[in-house]
């Protein structure tokens, strides 16, 4: 094991939950190294979690244990999981906050967590991350196999991503996620051969290298740090001065 | 010693305040292994603090030396503690930040922090947290006996806390504290037999197992992760959705 | 190397960008001891970044590594640099976020980072805090020489900072930055003996040892925890309170 459990959650870092979390998985396992992702994603918004674990999962180094709990139905019988990779293992409800990360990967191994003996006892079903799946990341970081968690499942719940679609010679794409730039980060991995490029009513002026090179005040394209295509103005937020909204449509006219 | 120091304050994470405390904890003892609890608690909230703080210190490795700094009188004469209790130590102002952790607990020893040598110099009293507070928990966390750090003293400040009280046949309570998902934290650990619950002119539709069992738009009843039972919308905001104050009383007519 | 590399950015908490960060640099270096100063800096703020960082640069570790992200710049010709005093290791963009901690202390060398073998490959130039200066700062915390990373060059860029003048038989200082609390961190690292000390149409009415000594509801003036003097209120916001902007002249008349 890397001895490195990475943590995304909903949870904010006001209340005292990730402390919870955190002084749980030291209890089990003192030498684990817990990095923060974020806990910033919106309360129980499945997809931006799966989105930003997305964008970040591969820079860890391998056997990082990943726990990722954005969990509306936390307590219900929604199944806690363990997915183990080719690289990596990931620890979460089964609600399809996985489903970004584990399309571009190897599945080795699902699980279904079960064994009390890896929980907590609870006399409330309110907190899973802390009471299940902090213990189970916990002892897998210290070498418990996965099979010792539960039974060997057949698959995991997928969401929905918005995927880019063709229409009338156009591709259309949207607007997945804002960052805290105010960058408007797109459903678009790659860009076709184009005439034009439209959001809103803007005209995209540009496809920059970087963020400087971009028109001042108008919405530019670049490639961003997570893969996708993101619009962005140079030292402002795209987000409030063209008054974008998640899902905005970006129309890109193709080349005949 | 378990080498943890959990952090607790209401230094914000923006300033480099929290920056601060971690480097000279460091500089003092290079193998501490940080973990913040929280650094959101509301700016001179000491009855916050405490809930906290009492929320999740149970969760800690056994000898975990707990740094808990809401301090609107720093500099002033309310004397820097050090509690040890049988399985951990806090370090805090003397001002009740630690009433709720320590109601609990079996108080072993409390020491008056004076002995400047387990201190930074200062020439300004603004940040015990930096100057006093952080080392004296990173001595500690080294090994460093408490009466070391100054002399036994016999008591610590305690705040009041707002317990339920019995009134015409009612049981009431309040709201102490919501949590980043707008669920309202109530003062009431357990609930005897009743009639009916309300809050403000709704009545509370039912006691939960799981968040997602809660009626839709209505309050609901969920005995919550730190011990205390919370109002509730299933997927929504509660202190919105409700209009609910910090302090708005719940009333529990009891069964005759 | 102490091992501790210490993180200023202005990427924010929520969307995984410091989480990327942290997975390259425990890629590189699974025993660096990561810590957080402040990811909230204003975006693109270049001067807060610098005030936050040298307001904590001091209390860390010898030979601490500090990586400084606030690159509006970021993939223009704008270089990395990295830049090792006679107690610590800078690695930033250069740009003139490092201007305030490096004032004060001895630089021993400034080295232009190019060696494309310290970098992470990139098919973007949008986020070399992950690409560039996290791999730098890893590598340098293994060990690797300064030298290695690039040549040495001769210089790096200031800002200007807005340093306190005289006019009229008044010294003329101004507010830097807020913190937390909403007190109003000048620019005044010392005072000269005075006669009245101003700020918009109030009198500052006490230099005060402690944030409780002030008089209530009036600006009261501390020296700060970072070295510079603070305009408060008790247990209030003197930014809110006061109706305080960033820039605000604090009108120091001098004894004659």
């Amino acid at each position: 094991m890397s001895g490195v459990i990475a943590l995304l959650t909903d949870f904010g870092l006001k209340d005292g939950f990730v402390g919870a979390v955190k002084g749980v998985i030291k209890s089990i396992n003192k030498d684990a190294d817990i990095v923060d992702i974020s806990h910033g994603v919106n309360s129980f918004d499945i997809l931006e979690g799966s989105i930003i674990l997305n964008g970040v999962y591969r820079y860890f180094p391998e056997k990082t244990v990943f726990v990722a709990v954005v969990d509306p139905g936390v307590g219900t019988e929604r199944r806690p999981i363990l997915v183990q990779t080719e690289k990596y293992f990931f620890v979460a409800p089964d609600n399809g906050v996985l489903t970004l990360p584990l399309k571009e990967q190897k599945v080795l191994k699902i699980i279904e967590i079960t064994n009390e003996k890896y929980m907590l006892y609870r006399d409330t079903e309110t907190f899973h991350g802390r009471d299940v799946f902090a213990p189970a990341a916990a002892y897998l970081s210290r070498g418990v196999e996965p099979e010792k968690f539960g039974k060997v499942i057949k698959d995991y719940k997928k969401i929905d991503f918005p995927e880019p679609y063709l229409e009338n010679g156009y591709l259309v794409g949207e607007i997945i996620k804002f960052d805290k730039f105010g960058n408007g980060i797109t459903n678009l991995k790659d860009l076709p051969d184009f005439e034009e490029i439209t959001i809103k009513d803007y005209r995209i002026e540009k496809i920059c290298r970087n963020f400087l090179e971009g028109e001042e005040d108008k919405p530019n394209l670049i490639k961003g740090s997570f893969g996708f295509y993101e619009v962005f103005l140079p030292e402002k937020s795209a987000k409030e001065h063209l008054n974008l909204r998640l899902g905005e449509k970006i129309r890109i006219k193709l080349k005949r």
